[in-house]
């Protein structure tokens, strides 16, 4: 007998938007503030005190209304100038990001250009950085989020302070969701954004410079007006924003803050270094390759097998047929990654509902994998990790 | 007897953000989509269909994650170059703002300064379009928001059509509000924002171009990156946006423009004018005088009287003591008006319960008004208007 039911749950295992916890969603069922009044600038006050924590700052973290790349964009325009020579390390689609806002905004970007899955060679860095001595600034992901692959970025930061030169760190897919401590390790701008391990919808975006960051905003001469730092951090110490903020996602973030804090920083690396470590034993265990040299703790990027005709069809069979949401490829990755989520609001029994769809779905498109396989992969892990 | 208690309901009367109908706050409770999945393309293939209603066009509406001024700023870098001249017109802060911004990005504003409470006198426009002829564009407002005046926008349209220039029109607190037919009056670029008639919360702009306005796109030089209209327009062809947008804001604009759709058009504009009408009769019944020349279905802006000590005091007593929150002046008019808001999910007994909060409060102040003046002038007005 075969069900055919239009019951169909939906789950959501992407690298953002992320799943919301069920109290950041009643936070949007709040009135709305006014965003000159009383209320909303103790909301704020809270809210960029609480999010310090999560950026590991001491240094102020504003807040700007629009997604990631409009502060990877104001980082750009408030701290450098036309003919500024900068170095940008494209490991994936986001780093190749940071070469065209460069580029769109007259910088002369010395790109290092990394394959698909590779990490960046720290000595190759520091052999660009020499050849390069009168660049201004390395532009760089904590976390490439297209490939699953995580940088050395406490290296990075290093070998940056160390040519005089400024760090700046797209960690949209990793602040809050493993270590990534801005102050100890000397990180000049810290970009993240709502709709990843912030646990919020997407459209507000996050950003930390340090001192010498500031300082560069005083010498810099691109023209900007939305995305304006300094008068972004002149309102941000009355509690207010430059321009009318997003106010109800910021009600979300407050309750998504509290939630952070509640689980405590270090438990929570601990849960997403866990729940990665699952899903890739898990897809280890169903014949597939991982694609990314060092994997990340935010997302898995699989490899689709060349011999699985159909392979790329995958993440819409898991979307349309059982309800399950992953990602694809990007770009020149299209049809030959999945990629599969595991930070913020995730827990064991997302993983392995994860992992049953894609034995399901591999075994619809003929790869075959013996029922239980993969799943029963991830509980052995969280079996022997036994967090609670 | 004296009540004292700590439950004090919220009301909602400011120019933005508007009160969020019910429905559309239950709209933020639904599980988040992934901006990349068919559902999210379904869904905004149908708001971006649905909004061009609200606009009154048959061009593509872009919908921007950002709030008003990112808008504005977008039609700034996306048609002109450094060194174009344009024309002004500066009713207000929202005024002076069109200002700020050409210059930021290094346009040469010729600027028409207007005493604040009067609108535009189109023969004083024409003077300065013929003394100005090399000027590229005239930008204004439909309504300033700051002083609730109205611009005559139909006939600004014709005078920069006329000379060949382009008319820029923020929209932002009229686009729904009162009647602005984009297409038949030619406009070329029309601005709006989430938080006003569009009823739900801050973080979205639209922004509307005609084939001349898209044209200008094609030679502009100044440098922009997330604000990229025509890279956005290429997106909203196939569903989607350039950059990762606001999703949970677009799932809530769908069920405001379902509402906007039921209520149409004409009835809504209808019942903003009937609800502007019943405010002023009602504060002029308290012996109040308007600021506003030309005073808008949108906002009331009043004068405070200049005997009233402690006269400043109003919005803060309103909403801290009786849970009403209306605006105050802002800039050069502080302490100067209070503006009370009645567009988007506004209803009578919303303007008769910020009349009585006012009366309460004046009679605190020792500004004496009789109990029942202001809110029976306005049910007067109800009664024979007779909506419904």
């Amino acid at each position: 007998m075969k069900v055919s039911s239009p019951m169909k749950k939906p789950y959501l295992l992407t690298p953002g938007p992320t799943v919301l916890p069920e109290s950041v969603v009643t936070a949007f069922a709040q009135p709305i503030l006014h965003h000159r009044s009383p209320e909303f600038e103790k909301l704020f006050a809270q809210v960029k005190e609480d999010i310090k924590y999560v950026f590991q700052t001491e240094k102020e973290v504003l807040i700007l209304s629009c997604t990631g790349t409009g502060a990877m964009e104001a980082s750009i325009t408030n701290l450098f100038s036309a003919g500024d020579k900068v170095i940008t390390v494209n490991a994936g689609k986001f780093g190749e990001r940071w070469t065209k806002l460069s580029k769109a905004f007259g910088l002369k970007p010395v790109e290092i250009l990394i394959e698909r899955g590779q990490t960046l060679d720290v000595r190759k860095l520091s052999e660009v950085v020499a050849a390069n001595q009168d660049a201004k600034a390395i532009l760089f992901q904590a976390h490439e989020t297209s490939t699953g692959v995580v940088l050395p970025t406490q290296e990075i930061a290093k070998i940056a302070r160390d040519a005089n030169m400024l760090s700046l760190c797209d960690a949209i897919t990793a602040t809050g969701a493993f270590n990534l401590p801005m102050d100890e390790w000397g990180l000049d701008v810290v970009i993240s954004g709502s709709q990843k391990a912030m646990m919020i919808p997407p459209g507000l975006a996050f950003i930390a410079l340090s001192d010498k960051a500031w300082s560069a905003t005083e010498t810099s001469t691109i023209p900007h007006f939305y995305f304006d730092l300094k008068k972004e951090r002149k309102a941000h110490a009355a509690h207010q924003t430059a321009w009318t903020p997003a106010v109800s996602l910021i009600q979300g973030l407050k309750e998504a803050l509290r939630l952070i804090h509640e689980e405590g920083l270090d438990n929570r690396f601990k849960r997403h270094h866990m729940l990665a470590k699952a899903t890739r034993a898990g897809v280890k265990a169903m014949g597939l390759e991982l694609l990314s040299e060092v994997p990340s703790p935010s997302v898995t990027a699989v490899r689709i097998p060349e011999t699985l005709v159909n392979g790329k069809k995958i993440p819409s069979i898991m979307r349309e047929k059982y309800g399950v949401t992953i990602a694809g490829g990007q770009d020149e990755l299209t049809g030959k990654i999945i990629r599969i989520s595991h930070f913020g609001y995730i827990g064991e029994f997302d993983i392995t509902t994860g992992l049953a769809c894609l034995e399901l779905t591999l075994n619809d498109l003929g790869h075959k994998v013996k029922f239980g396989s993969g799943v029963g992969a991830a509980l052995e892990v969280f079996s022997q990790e036994g967090l609670r």
